[in-house]
């Protein structure tokens, strides 16, 4: 069954309706752009991912990458998505002119993105990464580092990774065990095993950049320190040739139960003389440098789940729309004979479809306002703008990684459901929407981790300066909704839930400053009571546009049906999941400490 | 990692202290048993399905049956394990003495099985569906065909099927299309496709029986009727040696993401003369009869969810005792130096196991209870007691069957989660329970479909009298929590969910009767709000148990933290999981009608 890619029309809606990405052709760095260049690069991006990506979706799956004769070889298909992908300037996209970029805004490079990730998430996964290398090193990396190594990322000649995670210490970045040693040169030379590195090895491209991190003895302290190092898998001479085979080493591939084209890696560092690595940066700032990459890729997650969540329901839909089975209960036939009706008209099925549609839009318009909110941080026309722009999306980047990746499986789940027995072979899509979308509340921080973040560290960050900004936003949005004519409920229960979450954080906070460990034991619970406040907003920001859009539209047209569809699901989102905040409060209020009590022995 | 089946003290409880299977021994069907016997022959099956069924677990689903030179080859471990469990009496177990069998009750095939589902599910699969039929033909065959084909079912010559669905009606039974005609002989011809038929060919016995449903032409009222039909792939001749091939083919192989080791395939019946049948029963019974098998095999799929649940809980538990990463919050060492500890001391990994031990022990105990139900109804003392036994079980089979494949399978995406990134490679386990147990949720009626059988159908059913029994078991329960010492608090809360569900059933019902599409139309959301209260119920009577064993244990020894186990599992369920029946109650009785009133065009 062929089904498109995300949605045109919606996409649309949250590019230049909701998220106003039109705005920022006044904002210098623009000016040259256009609503046409802005669209038409996201119309290509859109032919490139359906002709190069979605094309072996289900190959790539089916034919992971293997390891043969020393060299992992992926299947041909995902060469020439690489090449279509780098060839159409994507690896530089958000570059400026001057560095041979498009200088796209993040808002329109969000939307580029959805539909490669929602194309083949597997593959774009080299994509994300390869980016991510380029901005660590544009951001951090010295000249000669820019000059040697940004153009062979920038054209898609090297790809990289972010060689983190170790055997034994998995999320806690803090005990990793790879050292890197000084040399004369000036270089390091690293030693140690990562693992689950992705893409950390293939023959997509012939160098492979290594972002890794690694401890030091600090000069002053004789502590140790983390820090980064770009490690190449081959040398690269001072004119860009490729030099020797650096000290890295595939340990072997990792078999994973979706995202399969993209290779998982464990990788050894020096199993002789070392890998030779180079500073980014400073000594000591390895973490703070690599969270740039890291909230990047949060983001990036988000918009994975978003994407696999889309394309779940898009199938469903079709399926649902389309196969006939079991009677309505209304349509008896006068002569007792009973024909079988899409099944689209059981109210379950309804159900499902539209619980998938609400996760899947609002994880999609979720990762979109995060990216509206990195692009004010770069480009906003005041300070203030841009510092709350920063504060607030360092405060969200948890939700927008965890909401999506939470949600939007379990609207696959629900994807599956509304296929029946179809939805559990492998001759259907659906279920590798499901595998795939398993690994996003994983990777990238875990959703306890996302908790911890959340409620720990962001919650009260600048002095709680940044939950006090969101909140301020999303009161104000609650305000215009109550002073609509259709929506005015759903701005009420906004409000409620906005004031809700700032009492139940500062009574948090305090238990948290109190005793760290309790106060952060059910902090996955707030993560959750945190995000469909979020949710709410991110759906009452789109009922408002949608509200606006419907009285302008012709009855029984294609927009209105649109924005007919975007308000019963904004109604949709705060009668049936906004609630469930009420549960999730005493919970927390509560201070229910079954699990924080439980005694090992007990299990 | 190997882990252990199931837990064998949870099990001894279960059975013993909850259930109390040994007051079945004085039932004079089970006189000439013993606990000893009872023991004896849930160790046995421990035994074999440790040595027979888990070895092949991961191979089973890695080498999935192939279909080759005509035939389908299943891996010779799986041979070895049918062998096994036929040759040590396993398909004729529940049997009385006379018939050959171990005339074992129901309750203790519950464990029996339990063990044997938990240990391989696939595999298992052929087992349910070959006592499935030998209970088909026991309770409706004619004397001939008990002769002809229950010694070869008991004695694992033959396998068996249920051919229900079709490509064209899924789920919807009434819309089949498959015909049988009546030959000169008095036997019928089949022509149709059925699909999805697990078990449907393989190698593993030379013959397979399809339990077969095929529409008649009803001599009396010349409308269509549907009946049941013995079905074998290859014809018996009278004495029991094999004759022809029946006009049976096997059209395709479907590849499921679980449940892989057990075929699941489309059948042609009457590619050429038509496939020989022979009625079971009477015409236009089919359903009914069939409804046996289906009802036997929905409480078989919530005791698969429930097993799947158990082994993802033991294997992630394990992990976690053993995994260190990370630090404890409490645990700085005075030197700064913080040691990383085993993962099961964060509050998030606990909370993750203590809600996988309340799904999966809970979906444990409540398919047991159904067995002991389905045992009441055989050899309840009493006829009133065999009645309401019937009637309870027969409300309940819906949640039996839906709660642990919602839950369970929850259990599993938890045991990932617990794992982290190793839960998502392919080189544990987790991430195959959390594929096969996938499928539950779907196979034997979807979750909607139960949840319109219990709402629709089972609520009302006996007048309410169904329900009324329940709940006063459930009552009388909660009233003994209020009088114990230390769950008072369970038991009010179980009083309370009780008597709110009564009258929000009560409610719907009406509306019900008065528009059954709009009634029914949020009847999953009915079907979870119910199930929690049966968990709930499921989790006191555990906890009235644990309580009394707790007050006899040596303070500190196995069982006394056993005991304490239980107790803050049930104190889990009740305080984290119960509470959410408010919301659902809110989206029934509110009659939230979001996705009833959504329109096609809308999405």
């Amino acid at each position: 069954m062929q089904v498109p890619l995300l949605n045109d029309r919606d996409l649309d809606f949250l590019l230049y309706e909701v998220f106003r990405a039109q705005d920022l052709l006044s904002r210098p760095r623009y000016e040259e752009h256009s609503r046409e260049t802005f669209d038409m690069s996201v119309a290509t991006a859109k032919k490139i991912a359906e002709r190069y990506f979605l094309n072996h979706y289900a190959k790539g799956d089916a034919s992971e990458p293997q390891f043969i004769d020393g060299k992992v070889v992926v299947i041909e298909e995902t060469h020439q998505a690489w090449k279509a992908f780098a060839d159409a300037g994507f690896l530089a996209a958000p570059y400026s002119f001057e560095e041979g970029g498009m200088q796209l805004p993040e808002t329109i490079m969000g939307a580029i993105n959805a539909y490669f990730y929602g194309a083949n998430p597997g593959t774009s996964g080299y994509c994300l990464l390869c980016l991510g290398v380029s901005n660590l090193i544009r951001e951090f990396g010295s000249d000669q580092q820019k000059r040697v190594y940004l153009p062979h990322l920038k054209s898609g000649e090297f790809t990289g990774t972010m060689a983190l995670t170790e055997p034994n210490q998995g999320s806690y970045l803090q005990g990793i065990s790879t050292r890197a040693k000084l040399a004369e040169d000036g270089s390091y030379r690293l030693f140690g095993q990562k693992m689950y590195i992705s893409g950390g090895d293939h023959d997509l491209t012939e160098n492979i950049i290594h972002m890794v991190l690694a401890k030091t003895v600090c000069p002053k302290t004789g502590k140790d320190d983390i820090s980064l190092f770009l490690t190449p898998k081959y040398l690269v001479n001072d004119d860009g040739e490729l030099g020797q085979r650096n000290d890295v080493a595939l340990v072997g591939l990792l078999h994973k139960m979706g995202f399969r084209n993209a290779t998982s890696t464990v990788l050894n560092f020096g199993e002789k003389d070392g890998a030779v690595g180079y500073l980014i940066g400073e000594l000591n700032h390895g973490l703070k440098y690599m969270f740039q990459m890291m909230n990047e890729a949060r983001i990036g997650v988000g918009l994975f789940s978003a994407t696999l969540g889309y394309q779940g329901y898009n199938y469903s839909l079709q399926y649902a729309k389309e196969r006939k089975q079991g009677r309505s209960a209304a349509k008896r036939s006068s002569n007792g004979q009973v024909a079988q009706v899409e099944i689209i008209h059981h109210a379950d099925v309804r159900r499902m479809l539209l619980t998938q549609k609400a996760f899947a839009e609002g994880g999609l318009a979720m990762t979109l306002y995060a990216s509206s909110l990195y692009e004010d941080i770069q480009t906003g026309a005041t300070v203030e703008a841009r510092e709350n722009a920063s504060m607030v999306l360092d405060l969200i980047t948890p939700v927008v990684k965890s909401w999506p990746a939470k949600y939007c499986l379990e609207a696959n789940d629900m994807a599956i459901q509304v296929l029946g027995g179809a939805g559990y072979i492998r001759e259907h899509l659906v279920e590798q929407y499901y595998r795939d979308n398993r690994l996003n509340p994983i990777h990238e921080g875990t959703e306890g981790i996302q908790g911890i973040d959340l409620l720990g560290r962001k919650a009260g960050s600048h002095a709680g300066q940044a939950l006090t900004t969101l909140l301020s936003w999303i009161c104000s949005d609650a305000e215009a909704a109550i002073h609509s004519n259709d929506i005015e409920n759903l701005g009420k229960a906004l409000l409620k839930a906005a004031v809700d979450v700032e009492s139940v954080t500062s009574e948090l906070l305090l238990v948290v400053a109190d005793d760290r460990e309790r106060g952060l034991a059910n902090a996955t619970v707030y993560l959750h009571y945190f995000g469909r406040l979020f949710a709410a907003w991110i759906w009452t920001l789109q009922a408002l546009k949608a509200s606006k859009g419907l009285s302008c539209s012709e009855v029984g047209g294609v927009d209105y049906a649109f924005y007919k569809g975007k308000l019963q699901t904004a109604q949709y989102y705060i009668n049936w999941e906004l609630p469930k905040m009420e549960h999730e409060r005493a919970i927390l209020l509560g201070a229910y400490a079954e699990p924080f009590e439980m005694k090992n022995e007990w299990f």
